[in-house]
């Protein structure tokens, strides 16, 4: 039965950050930090929203990826503190993001196994969203680039993108599976251009990726609990 | 004569920033306005050469591109004045790299007519290096869109990246010609890997982006004086 759902799929796409690797977590982290440093000025709640807002105010100007997001929380201290913040915890902030900017990779369970399998029947393609050198340094350090074909490193992940990205690999919509952890990225844009998705949740999700329970109603799409699964639909 | 030198050629690429249109010029604005904000406590000379170096120190974690210069600006900022900076000056620098990222394009002369007449028999293609969304938008706000075949955003502009981009474009090395304003960037790494480069000076260079006289004296490229020029070569 499955087989005939992905008998056109020739190029199989998956999204990276809490795909392949844990990610969120870090930004979880970062934003914890933060607000212990700004917490004479506000409540946790408080200074994550206002963070939040700021974020979502500059991804316009920045996009997505680390560089942006400290930028933000820098902008959003200022702010939070009524120019009050020291010059100590402004460091410290700028030394957030150098720590995330070095993480290590934390492969998600059964990456390998599951990329290694599909290598052999498919096109198997890397789709992120970020910041160039920082995918590309994780992609490196995650010791996953030899299984991918074709790595592509997007701006936003909306419907055009994933048409470009379409036009580039010579093929058609339906022959495309894309394989990630957010709805309104890896999901939704895919099947409004005719492609296949593939939903694999991850423990955390940023709020902006989230989508409505109505959007969730209206598109046709898998989840998966685990990676290890997607084999068993082929 | 030339006809000869570029008979095997079948793609030409464009460096974007100070190629098609101005970029380094803000970056020396910025440097200016970053000098003033910080001149009660150093000599612009001294200045710029902290945040050069801080720039340098930064460009493997941040990579290329206005983002990556804010954070540098702004760790530069707190060690030039010895943390007695203030937070109004901090939300200063702040403004100048978002100044900086909405800033309007300005083309250089004749690069409109020169790719309309290259694309009637050559695959013209982008390949710029920075940051991914800044780069797109400066594309798309300069109209010149519509002339490019493939446009590639390159973390870096080695003889690595370079060979990537051969590979992803399914042609020879020798069947590749880069036309830019950086020797190290846009001529060195092609001469390198037996493709051909032109070189097209820009009036403002940033060090970093500069070859030392034996470098040069040792490749084989050709340099022409403005872009118009190209059109006499083939």
């Amino acid at each position: 039965m499955n087989l005939k759902i992905y008998k056109d799929i020739k190029v199989i796409a998956f999204d990276a950050d809490d795909t392949l690797w844990a990610n969120e977590t870090y930004f979880r982290d970062a934003e914890q930090e933060f607000a212990t440093i700004l917490s004479k000025y506000q409540s946790k709640i408080k200074i994550d929203n206002e963070l939040f807002n700021k974020e979502i105010e500059n991804l316009k100007l920045y996009g997505y990826g680390v560089k942006g997001f400290v930028l933000s929380m820098l902008e959003s201290a200022l702010e939070i503190s009524n120019y009050q913040i020291n010059q100590e915890d402004i460091g410290k902030i700028l030394n957030i993001g150098k720590a995330m900017l070095d993480k290590p990779i934390k492969l998600l369970d059964d990456i390998e196994l599951v990329l290694q399998s599909l290598q052999t029947n498919y096109k198997v393609i890397l789709a992120t969203k970020g910041d160039l050198l920082d995918q590309e340094r994780k992609l490196e350090k995650s010791g996953l680039l030899k299984y991918f074909h074709h790595v592509e490193v997007m701006s936003d992940k909306k419907a055009i993108n994933y048409l470009k990205l379409i036009a580039c690999l010579d093929i058609k919509p339906n022959e495309l599976l894309m394989i990630g952890n957010s709805l309104k990225s890896d999901v939704l844009p895919l099947i409004e251009i005719g492609a296949e998705a593939i939903h694999i949740p991850f423990h955390t999700t940023w709020i902006h990726e989230e989508i409505s329970e109505l959007e969730k109603s209206l598109i046709d799409y898998k989840t998966v609990l685990n990676i290890k699964e997607v084999l068993t639909l082929f």
